[in-house]
């Protein structure tokens, strides 16, 4: 389809141009070829990160979301996995083929490679490296910087900030305020105040270099594009930690990720030069981490909803918008397939999921283990909770599911428990509690769904293109790359 | 790159036009679609198709051999993977997320779901589909097909035959005898005399039939273009069984995956018309059941130098040469991280594993058990074949490792063994032996690969493309239209 319409404007501009000049047939075609990448330059740019998101994750949320609404076994793409070009992306970093957030980050926003930990700095943290929206910034567009998780987090962080270690949070927000970028939306900040709470406070740095803090709905609606400078940070964070809730979690009407979104594009597309934009979903990452395939799936979608909102706008301007979608690394080892369940698969069980693991944790496991403090407590007496959030019915398990679970409860709520000479028990739980993680394992399981870490791995991820300079995009590369074809697409050079 | 290459294509045939016609800018158009489509039309067109092969099969093979030869990480890649077309693929069938090799091989080469178990029919097996194979011997080429495993096995049956049921075996041979097509090659046949061996043997119906059966070294290197309709089968099968030898296993010197490709490029390459050639691997596939990383990625690596074989002749046919690589599924859950090694792999482990899990089941186990018949087998006694196979020191496992791997050895010898409440002795070890498969998972965990499962997964697989037509095979879709682009790559229509 694409190929043709392609063809006709290539066949179209010929046409044009033999009209008005006359030229060696070679002298033309470098004309054209010319002419092509100046047509093909991308004024706004949208790079949507899917932290901990690989082809399995996208695939898982398909299947869900299918399941959801057919029992046709026809996989429905998402709106970003039906984008006309699709590249393969390796996100190995440099040291190891298993990178972390902030080396496959410095990756993308600055085309090099360095250690896991480090943000946009050399190995030996001796040198800071260029980044794609400095560039963008230099030419005149806006920036900006949306993200579910906290704003000096890795991810975001590298596209603004330098630092030799992702952990120095405090510096790397400070480094935010006099970015001068133009917008910054969703999560909160890890150490506002400085790790020992004795530095200025990072909101008051904002205002101080100018921006507009908005912290609560109200404030942020009332945000337009004559407002100039923005820090939007989700008005729960102030309250529960610096991260927004799982969209699982997410209370109706509360501000999601396509809020923040819509609200960047509002406030960056009136600047004549366009805008550079970088959206990340955080929490695949950690639902990942957490081998939580039911928070998971509907954070994908949510990333996804996210990313519609770019594609209405790139329907207004569909010759200068173009949309990347891609992960930093994948999380957990998804698969959709599990030894137990061979061929088979069943995507609606994780549909009677109701809430996140760390909402489980928080809400359910841990109000019941303080008011359980000096007593037993019974596993037969907290079942209920269990089959209310997740939707697994105890009695349908298998004696050695059923066992296993029993014995996660009695770790999680410290009763006395001999481990099994047998048992990892960092394999079976990750560091998590034990009891959620047994819970949301054998749900996963019996859905189909295989997890092998809880960390992440060094699988190729998958990377979508929609718009001016796609085909940049195609192809089985490095995410280095992601750098370079966003710089050409932009029609920037590196001079570093 | 390719993109300027093709502008200036289009740009120069519309100039050449322009010359001599003269027509309405729209009529000029799609004289100009229709002309760049015939000058695209594949001759010689290559499907090869790695069975259990998605991503992560493909950069774990990658890093595998990029461990062999250098400290550095960065991942180089395999020959077809460095293609400059790269897809993504689904894989699903008729009623399941997860295929298997029939229903995957069909929607391959008839563009038609199916059930699992069913080659080339209908759901209701009331309707026989219509192949690309089918459709490019009546364009004038030659066919061939090519498998490492039997070649009345599932995907290499799907480009002749056409069975409800894949268990068919002895049927789908006869047709293959029936097929008119011009090469087979590799593996032999699963109840080459019928299930009962009651029935005429297949070599014999190829010879009525004109083929000419090769089944020693010698007449296999005999067969040149003139030889007309060729049976090629590895002489080793006739004792061992129907399929070839892992390549981790193959004898120096013989016949490998690659050979059978050369040979039937050699023998095909001679027809004015070209030729279609499907060429299988099929036992990354059974590698991958088994969870044995070893075997796979040197599997998968055969692989690529038999695509090796089909880029030489590109090389020296590039205008009319299409090579496609794709998977018909992924197999084993396979990733590149497990949760005890965290953010670390260690390929070179697998390095040192010197068979596959088969070859040590039928060499070491097998005759081990034999000779311990009436006797209770001694673990420690046992301990240096496992080092010498695997290269796996017990004394550097962990205590649960090692209580793992004692445990697998009496389950193996028939030692009597109280099995344990907590344990799901299928999720263990999948049917297959318990020593060698806790062996495998053993070196694979250390290596820092993970595994979910014994069976067939739902993950999306990745489509390389090289040559005339390639541009066909990006971007994110069904495996039905691998089907639909070899068709329009050849210049052939679907009548059906």
């Amino acid at each position: 389809m694409k190929f043709h319409t392609q063809t006709r404007t290539w066949v179209l501009i010929a046409l044009i141009m033999l009209t008005t000049i006359t030229l060696s047939a070679e002298g033309t075609i470098e004309q054209q070829s010319a002419a092509s990448q100046s047509e093909a330059q991308a004024k706004y740019v949208f790079l949507f990160i899917g932290d901990g998101m690989s082809t399995v994750q996208i695939n898982a949320a398909e299947s869900f979301a299918n399941a959801q609404v057919s029992d046709d076994i026809t996989v429905q793409h998402l709106r970003f996995s039906k984008f006309p070009v699709a590249g393969l992306t390796t996100t190995y970093d440099a040291s190891s083929l298993i990178t972390d957030s902030a080396s496959s980050a410095t990756a993308m926003a600055s085309g090099k490679k360095t250690l896991s930990g480090v943000i946009n700095m050399s190995t030996d943290k001796s040198s800071a490296y260029k980044l794609v929206s400095e560039y963008a910034k230099e030419q005149g567009k806006k920036i900006g910087v949306v993200s579910t998780v906290s704003l000096n987090h890795a991810t975001p962080a590298a596209f603004y900030a330098k630092a030799p270690s992702r952990g120095n949070y405090y510096d790397i927000a400070v480094q935010m305020t006099q970015s001068d970028f133009d917008y910054f939306g969703g999560g909160g900040f890890i150490y506002p105040d400085g790790k020992n709470k004795d530095q200025e406070n990072i909101f008051e740095l904002a205002r101080k270099a100018g921006y507009t803090v908005a912290d609560t709905d109200r404030e942020f609606h009332a945000l337009t594009s004559g407002t100039g400078k923005v820090l939007a940070v989700n008005e729960r964070l102030q309250s529960s930690g610096a991260d927004m809730p799982y969209d699982i979690d997410r209370e109706p009407g509360e501000l999601s990720l396509a809020d923040y979104t819509a609200k960047g594009i509002e406030l960056l597309s009136d600047d004549p030069d366009g805008f550079f934009m970088m959206v990340e979903s955080g929490k695949i990452d950690w639902s990942g981490h957490a081998n939580d395939a039911g928070a998971s799936v509907r954070e994908t979608l949510a990333f996804d909803a996210a990313v519609a909102e770019a594609i209405a706008f790139a329907e207004d301007h569909p010759d200068e918008t173009l949309i990347v979608v891609t992960g930093d690394h994948e999380t957990g080892g998804m698969t959709i397939g599990f030894a137990g369940t061979k061929y088979s698969t069943f995507f609606d069980e994780i549909g009677k999921q109701k809430m996140s693991f760390t909402a489980f944790d928080q809400e359910v496991l841990g109000p019941y283990k303080k008011a359980m403090e000096g007593r037993k407590a019974r596993f037969e007496e907290f079942l209920p909770s269990i089959e209310d959030a997740f939707g697994l019915d105890y009695d349908t398990l298998t004696a050695v599911q059923q066992n296993k679970m029993r014995t996660a409860f009695d770790r999680s709520m410290g009763n006395e428990v001999i481990v099994p000479q047998v048992e990892d028990v960092y394999l079976l739980y990750g560091g998590y509690e034990p009891l959620t993680m047994t819970i949301t394992h054998t749900l996963n399981e019996i859905a189909g769904i295989g997890w092998t870490s809880y960390s992440h791995t060094g699988v190729p991820v998958a990377t979508f293109a929609l718009g001016a300079g796609q085909d940049l995009f195609g192809g089985y590369y490095d995410n280095t790359q992601i750098f370079g074809s966003l710089m050409s697409a932009m029609g920037l050079t590196n001079q570093m």
